[in-house]
């Protein structure tokens, strides 16, 4: 954490000075409008609250803040963006760490029930610098409005207001005309224009029907229950993450829950009639909890309380296109109008994608908001919200269908030759272990995403791909940290140079000629960039990984680009240059395949998404990645 | 972290429930009185919040909360009791980490000025799970008043009132009756009557006086200033704590701070007369930047910005006792009035202890105030504090004047042949950092602390130190943690029994034995000490660590008294069974030399320190050592 820069505060630094204040109620005009207080919406107000330039306003339809989870699953992934708006360590303090996975299947004789097939570590060793973990969706939200709390602008969410009418005008600045009915004075309609309106209002999203997009799919005709329960029980797994499949009694996904005690059962339960909905049958709780007890025979479970329960059935659904346009006018039009998360995709909870998948839907989208919003960007850098998320989303869809199959089939016999073997569910887990932590996503080239070309200078960190975070220790003060770190939710793009093996502290030096090249020639993407008066890395931040060890490193000795003045004071930035850790497996040139002879550059989005991989001496082709889309100000 | 036992509830788990509103103002009596709102007050307040039958006020005569810090170093044995009051992540996220020390010396040519002679690693590896930190004192504060504040009782300090007069009466229950002047309206007298006072009220401390205590010890004759500032400099080693020795211009401690810009710069001023004080000089915030910039010759120090700056002479001052008994008295008598922190030591601040030992002052009475209060132990128990800190208190003056006048000292020269070798400064600071660090304490053989005749069973957990924490596998749910993480500041014992070599989930194991002991023999401590209807380890916390890799062992086969219930729903507890790490280098028998074949029991005091270590099956001397200080209920 950096703070201070601009004279000394005294207080918590992660609160905002105060822009100037705001009228209560709904504003009459913003830049940009998200409708739903869900994961997605909150994430991308979060992300917006860290610009006092930029007006947001956030409205929900229920009362008040979510007080009972729905999801609660947390990927890796999600952990590192997390990271990035300053709660992971909150998250991974109050969290259940999901460690193993522990499978279950129908003992050799029925009636002696289930017994335990296995356990697995639940992620790969190294796939992240954060576990998987288990929290529900309402502390997410509140850790979320924290952020929009501490924000310049004091952002809060506008509670009771049910979306009546979307208008969009395409001719007008403020693009977008909303109207809503304020449910605390029933029959008040307040009205307000945006440049651009998100809708993050779940899967009956209003937004996506005035935009005219449908969710798209299959409901599978299979209930399932879900509960949060506290319960007595001596199955002996279940402080484990456990996938439990029985005889004739269907299966249960078991997620143990944050405080030790609490757990959450996914239960199969009835078949459905093709086309009925769960709705249509009267199941209570008790049945849910029965079929809960059914299924972990011989082992008990008493339940004592119920905290929260649910029966839905399965369906996985999307829409074709995630923003205003059509396939046709995404050749000339930018859009104005975006729906994320549940309005544009749903499925099964038993994955855990659900809350991940839509916030990162949302922090896809907020940077290149912010970038446009600034006159950083042209509008038409917009369209890759859909190209890149109507994509994942497919891609989640499909997996959810076959894993949903997969957990409500029945078990492989000579009456159910399609059916499905026990060790078949635990094989397909273990492979789909990078999908779950939401770090299998991998966007193709476009003008944000660069060819793979010198992919080779930097074999870990693949283009496309989240930026895969490794230890450094930090030059000007020995600490021992994630490069990933750096990357915060800040809207600036990330420059990593990774030095070659010459010494770098040399004026003749790649790394030397590379921040001369940034820090003074026209075709410089930080001076075609980064507006007059802005501090020399507020749009790109460019750090520096050497190879050698930080006691051989001489600090002075760097180019002036790393020690850059900054500020109202001009204060120097120390934290611009790191070094590789020489404790044993912890080297981030051998971790992520750097070519140790010539280094290379490694570009990260705001998102933190790998965007591209270049030489270190490609001066030219960084430039032009960044004149693909940004405007030379 | 362990919630919803009682029942799920919505929102900050850490939020406790309210108890009973209390009336604003200084209440009529309480049970105990701390009087000021420093690092000692505030840890003693907010670990007896955790307590709702306890009352306690903590009035502080300033108007508000410590806005600017005054410390800032948070030695590694303060983290590993912030942790216990569950805010160690928020002040590691926010502190400025000192991972090495930078030790600078004349050059040979005395015009050049000063030339680095070499860089240590701050702590010595494995010292603590925690590192060195500095921040400010201030936030220390808002982080205990936080805790304070989400506890039952809602606790916050009551600010403006002065301390007019203390008096005791020693016949009487609520034996001592403080008057206080409310400076928010002059004139207004408010009574309050407690039952225990502890005078946290600094190094003028009022409550030390109404005891006849005086601090004894000389000042020695040299004046320093400190500054907080924004600088600019081309010193190198600015984001160092660095150890600064000038030919002819003094030396300089220099700390960087948190945030990445901010530096506090400790430098000596001008010798004072015998017997002068340094307030009797008219030193300015100018004349300290000077006096920096002469010792920092060549480098340039560049101030831009001041955010505190002070200047004070050196000086180690100490009371005879820490309570209001006399050595005569102690003999009869239990103590009713207490002072801790600066009002009972004072000393320089640059080996950063000040803070840290008052805090540790605090958190050493603290669990003893609650288990007299609540009946536990009866009131000859609160002698200990004194026994113990005083002792505590004396070591740290010795170290401060050695360290001091090393600072303060001449170069060794053939004009100063008394004076102090560069290298023999770097080598004292090495020699001395466990000292520094806080984990030299080491209290002597008492009630609380068992004699060394069985620390050969558990040579890493030196009876009368802290508890050193040790990576162990949660059994429960496969989670990689730290042992000593299990010992939050809730006034608990733990009893941590290392099982032997043998089949622990045997029932002729001598775990098993243990455990059959403790929960069922009529001499069990569990059973003399713990209130009716409490949980079982309300009092002493029972946890178990297997030598066996976790997946080996059947969670099913546990002793009961491993598997608790508890609450009011009597959920099971899963968190008392802890396997050894077997990663390489992780194995907390070999780590902390936990005897492989016998196993054996560590005691742990609720403030971390280890009290006992004993045999397995020495049952007897177990119930003797609870006894030796605990009332049967």
């Amino acid at each position: 954490m950096q703070f201070y820069l601009n004279g000394f505060r005294t207080g918590d630094p992660e609160l905002a000075e105060p822009s100037a204040p705001t009228e209560p109620g709904l504003p009459r005009e913003v830049d940009v409008l998200i409708i739903g207080c869900g994961p997605a919406g909150l994430t991308l107000a979060a992300q917006l609250s860290a610009f006092p330039d930029i007006t947001t306003a956030i409205v929900e339809q229920k009362p008040g803040p979510l007080e009972l989870g729905q999801a609660d699953g947390v990927a890796c992934r999600t952990m590192e963006m997390f990271n990035a708006f300053g709660f992971a360590d909150r998250v991974l303090r109050e969290a259940y760490w999901v460690n193993e996975t522990s499978f279950w299947k129908p003992s050799q004789t029925p009636e002696a029930g289930i017994i335990r097939s296995g356990k697995i570590q639940d992620t790969e060793p190294g796939l992240s610098e954060f576990p998987h973990v288990i929290l529900n969706q309402a502390r997410v939200h509140g850790f979320y409005l924290d952020v929009m709390r501490k924000s310049a602008s004091r952002m809060t969410p506008h509670y009771h207001r049910r979306l009546q009418d979307l208008h969009l005008d395409p001719g007008s600045d403020y693009a977008v005309t909303a109207q809503f009915e304020n449910l605390d004075t029933p029959g008040v309609i307040e009205t307000i224009k945006a440049r651009y309106v998100v809708g993050c209002d779940g899967a009956r999203s209003a937004v996506r029907r005035s935009i005219g997009q449908t969710l798209k799919g299959d409901s599978a005709n299979q209930a399932w229950g879900v509960m949060d329960v506290l319960a007595v029980t001596d199955f002996p797994d279940i402080r484990l993450k456990s996938v439990i499949t029985s005889a004739e009694h269907g299966s249960i996904v078991l997620i143990p829950r944050e405080g030790g005690y609490l757990v959450r059962i996914y239960v199969e339960m009835d078949e459905l009639e093709s086309g009925e909905r769960v709705a249509a049958r009267t199941i209570g709780v008790e049945h849910v909890i029965a079929a809960a007890q059914r299924v972990l025979h011989p082992y008990r479970l008493d339940v004592k309380e119920v905290a929260w329960w649910s029966v839905y059935e399965i369906g996985q659904r999307l829409c074709d296109r995630f923003d205003n346009l059509t396939a046709d006018s995404a050749e000339r039009e930018a859009p104005r109008i975006f729906i994320a998360g549940d309005a544009c995709h749903t499925h099964s909870p038993k994955a855990g994608q659900g809350m991940n998948v839509s916030m990162q839907d949302a922090f896809n989208l907020g940077w290149k908001l912010v970038s446009v919003l600034q006159g950083r960007s042209p509008p038409q850098l917009l369209r890759s919200y859909n190209d890149e998320r109507q994509t994942v989303a497919q891609e989640l869809i499909a997996f959810d269908r076959e894993w949903a199959a997969m957990l409500s089939a029945p078990l492989k016999s000579p009456q159910h030759p399609e059916g499905v073997d026990p060790a078949e569910v635990k094989d397909y887990f273990v492979r789909s272990g990078r999908y779950t932590a939401g770090t299998a996503t991998h966007y193709t080239p476009s003008l944000l995403t660069g060819t793979s070309q010198h992919q080779h200078l930097a074999q870990g960190f693949t283009i496309g791909k989240r930026f895969h975070s490794a230890p450094v220790i930090r030059l000007a003060d020995a600490k021992p940290m994630q490069l990933g770190h750096t990357v915060q939710a800040d809207g600036r793009w990330r420059l990593f140079a990774f030095a070659g093996a010459e010494n770098p502290l040399t004026e003749t030096s790649a790394i030397a000629s590379l921040c001369r090249f940034l820090q003074h020639a026209p075709g410089s993407p930080l001076l075609r960039h980064t507006p007059k008066g802005a501090d020399i890395d507020a749009v790109i931040d460019v750090r520096a990984i050497l190879q050698q060890p930080h006691r051989d490193l001489a600090l002075e000795n760097l180019p002036d680009l790393l020690l850059p003045p900054k500020g109202r004071l001009g204060l120097r930035d120390y934290e611009k240059t790191f070094c590789a850790d020489h404790e044993p497996g912890q080297d981030i040139f051998d971790l992520r395949g750097i070519n140790r002879q010539h280094g290379c550059i490694v570009l990260v989005r705001p998102d933190q998404y790998v965007a591209h991989v270049l030489p270190l001496d490609d001066h030219e082709s960084l430039s032009a990645f960044f004149a693909g889309f940004m405007r030379k100000l």
